[in-house]
């Protein structure tokens, strides 16, 4: 699995169990919901700009975000 | 300080703690020299494909490079 691809996943996994839509993440976090529905697939090369605001709406800060197996070496 | 910068900051302080030149990390992360000259400088809106190819470089992984006061909301 590629960085996008476990990127998109851990948005999602969050979004679910923040009981968020893609519509609500994508109001939240003024991110287009098309967009978001990519990131999720895995299929954006995200900028920094654009993981601050889709991880702030998700109410967590970076070092939570990334704390995950998946993105260990 | 905005999110480009705090990253910028952080890349320059792990590249001097690891005794990298930019050159170094240009060569060892497959990025730019002047690229990453720009990242430091936190003009950069960089992807997360850069982003883990940085960070690698510099011998971290995600959660260890986020897990940085500058980086709380």
């Amino acid at each position: 699995m590629n960085i996008k691809e476990k990127f998109g996943l851990k948005v999602k996994a969050l979004r679910i169990e923040k009981n968020f839509s893609i519509e609500q993440l994508a109001n939240i976090s003024n991110v287009d919901r098309n967009y978001i529905s990519d990131i999720e697939k895995g299929q954006r090369n995200v900028s920094i700009e654009i993981i601050e605001k889709i991880i702030h709406a998700l109410d967590v800060d970076f070092a939570t975000f990334f704390n995950d197996k998946s993105f260990k070496r």
